[in-house]
């Protein structure tokens, strides 16, 4: 971060972060609309968002948010997103826990070479437990133990990556080589959760490797992305506790002997605006007025990773064993309620808005300060933007927000790079030539 | 087949078919390469192909055919090609024996909605025992087993297609109704091989069920094509033999129930074009004269499944016991090599043509004889076009056969449908709302 200006990710949901916010009139939907969500990303690209960023899951989420209902693919999505955009970042999320370390690799390289060098890769473990049943597990593994399979998974798919050596492929018509003699490596990996050969049969992609994100922020969470991860997406409530988890993180980096510049912190926001402070309190009155107390009460159930529909909604959150499912994102909630004091009814309003995100209601101006303020404070190398509902209120926050932050010298006015890795300000990782057994 | 037109797709190869195209002065390549990948895609819509088909490893081949050195996930460089394309069908390769029925029928159904109802997905069941060591599996499974896997396979992806019924996601603002009531359904498939529950995260595809592929041709392969193809691929060298294998499949389709007519037989034929039948004569020879003898064998041995290195070049092919990873291709070469009494120097020269299909060389006149005579004697419904290599020998296919073509009558002047099924005549697969257990 040493230009000073903060990075910002548009977070994509087809049908907003609201759980009711597809009910607004304004509101367009659908985890499916490609031509709406490929209005957003050029909207996204026009105000130079360094990426957009599509969450995932393994499982119908038709409990919980309208979101999870249905969504492409988002591998097949960002690959059509990247004909219709040249220069913004494009982050996929892509499960450790129920897909294979070789297609894994292999879909971001093919993205990262599609794109021309904007793939990232969202690292997850899979939360919910219910995915097993579709991919023949008759066992979620625990939560320790998924952070164990995603080190070695990260490890493996990092290792693929490097398979080729840059410019490998020569197409040397007169010689007949088709291939640089010498310039592809087997890999040879045998861990305890993975055994692969290798080598990829992607050359390396145009940024080396793919941009690495990682969301989770538990203890393990945190470990891995210290010494993994390019970026992390987290969820913050306040200052301090955004200060106390970026800093401690940027430590855990420095402790795995990396840089703390190489890690960026981006926590969750999601704006609420309006052209006055009344309005957007208004607004946001309206969108809470649209929520379905039993979907609501699903939904809190889900994060929490325990159902809570049989407790008094007026009363204060149950006591709750730790789930072993969200443990991060639950504490989060539980935290919240403690300290707050909030009732259940409360706690699914705040979990309804942005699902445990920091949500800032008020007008460009107000919005603009809320993001200095942690960006000044060290709480935040920058945020994963979180609009309510799409597309007016993302409009709104490209049009009024944005130039603000350009006068205070907070944001890019153009992309400075070709590729994520330059405009985010990360080194593109050297190959690992030396010492790798030849096979080609 | 009703309307008495040939279907064509245009099998795409990086590298092109001849082991040497690329090599040509005129050619152009790249697997990765997405420029020449789109003008090609573009050149066949243009054309009013039915499809463009991408073949698929899931390990490097940098010993056997330049092609198949490094290459774009599939489903990335289709869903790529879906933006800059309009009508054509878009089929790409994925494994039954090293993937998961659900991330299987959730990216063939996101292909099909970002295309528009194009998607299609060839079934194979990965041939080349040497893919297990990219998968940490410790073996292999035999063939036979494989078409058992693939068999259940593809009844989980197409149940899961049907996870949504039409129309399911209603998002009604003012009801706050997401979703039709009843209308998601799981699949609760427990079998040999998967369980799998469901349902799928991606409402019903705009096909009905992607266009599914078969390309196997022993007889495990065409019984799953008999019982679960739309459309299959295959090698066949004669007209007799081609007329034998349609019609034997066509029957096998009839026995299980279903009408000859939904399933399209396209065997491959790769045409070398010249302006004269002794050009194109001295253009097949220039192909063969760039060919590398050692890279030669090396492809050989890759398609026969055993070593064949160390025999006579001009000796007879050896007695080899049955390939277990390619039975069908293998079986093949080793009849050919038989009966027309070829050296194993003459076999290489065949395989490194287009590797086991049908060459034709000549004038574009003869190369539509060629294609008129095999339509018109039942031995195909279509063809799966190889181009030796790219662009150029694929434009004067275009530019040169299809007017042709099309003067015959053999060949359609623009598309009949919207969709990829519907322009190979098609039925719309029936979704399975009746009896299924309602979850939402």
């Amino acid at each position: 971060m040493s230009d000073g200006r903060m990075r910002l990710g548009l977070f994509l949901q087809g049908a907003g972060h609201h759980v009711a916010g597809w009910r607004h009139p304004e509101a367009q939907s659908g985890g499916e609309n490609l031509p709406l969500i490929r209005r957003i990303t050029e909207t996204a690209e026009a105000g130079k968002f360094d990426l957009v960023f599509l969450a995932d899951g393994l499982t119908t989420g038709t409990d919980a948010h309208p979101s999870t209902v249905a969504r492409l693919e988002p591998l097949v999505m960002l690959s059509a997103l990247a004909m219709a955009t040249r220069r913004i970042g494009l982050a996929a999320t892509a499960s450790t826990t129920y897909g294979e370390p070789f297609h894994v690799a292999r879909v971001f390289a093919s993205l990262d070479h599609v794109s021309g060098g904007r793939a990232a890769w969202n690292a997850v473990t899979t939360s919910y437990a219910r995915s097993a049943a579709n991919f023949s597990r008759g066992e979620h593994p625990p939560h320790d133990e998924r952070y164990a399979i995603a080190e070695e998974f990260l490890h493996v798919v990092r290792g693929l990556w490097d398979s080729f050596d840059d410019g490998a492929i020569i197409q040397d018509k007169a010689s007949g080589h088709y291939v640089r003699q010498g310039a592809i490596h087997t890999l040879d990996h045998v861990g305890k959760y993975f055994s692969v050969k290798g080598p990829l049969n992607v050359s390396r992609p145009p940024q080396g490797h793919p941009v690495v994100i990682q969301a989770g922020s538990s203890a393990p969470g945190q470990r891995l992305a210290a010494r993994s991860a390019d970026v992390v997406f987290t969820a913050q409530q306040t200052l301090e506790e955004g200060r106390a988890f970026t800093q401690g993180l940027k430590r855990q980096v420095r402790e795995a002997g990396r840089s703390s510049e190489e890690v960026l912190v981006m926590p969750g926001l999601c704006p609420v605006i309006g052209s006055t402070e009344a309005e957007a309190r208004a607004l946001y009155a309206e969108l809470q007025g649209g929520i379905d107390p039993a979907a609501a009460i699903r939904l809190l159930s889900d994060r929490l990773g325990h159902d809570v529909s049989g407790y008094d909604l007026d009363g204060p959150l149950p006591e709750l064993p730790d789930s072993d499912q969200l443990q991060s994102r639950a504490r989060l909630l539980t935290d919240l309620a403690r300290k707050q004091q909030l009732s259940l009814r409360e706690l699914y309003y705040l979990v309804a808005g942005a699902r445990g995100h920091r949500i800032v209601w008020g007008t460009p101006v107000q919005v603009a300060d809320a993001l200095e303020e942690w960006f000044r404070a060290g709480a935040a190398d920058g945020f994963n933007i979180m609009p309510p509902f799409f597309p007016t209120q993302f409009e709104r926050f490209v049009d009024g927000v944005l130039p603000i932050l350009r006068e205070r010298g907070l944001f890019r006015s153009d992309y400075e790079g070709e590729t994520l890795r330059e405009n985010l300000g990360l080194p593109r990782p050297a190959g690992r030539q030396a010492g790798w057994r030849v096979t080609a």
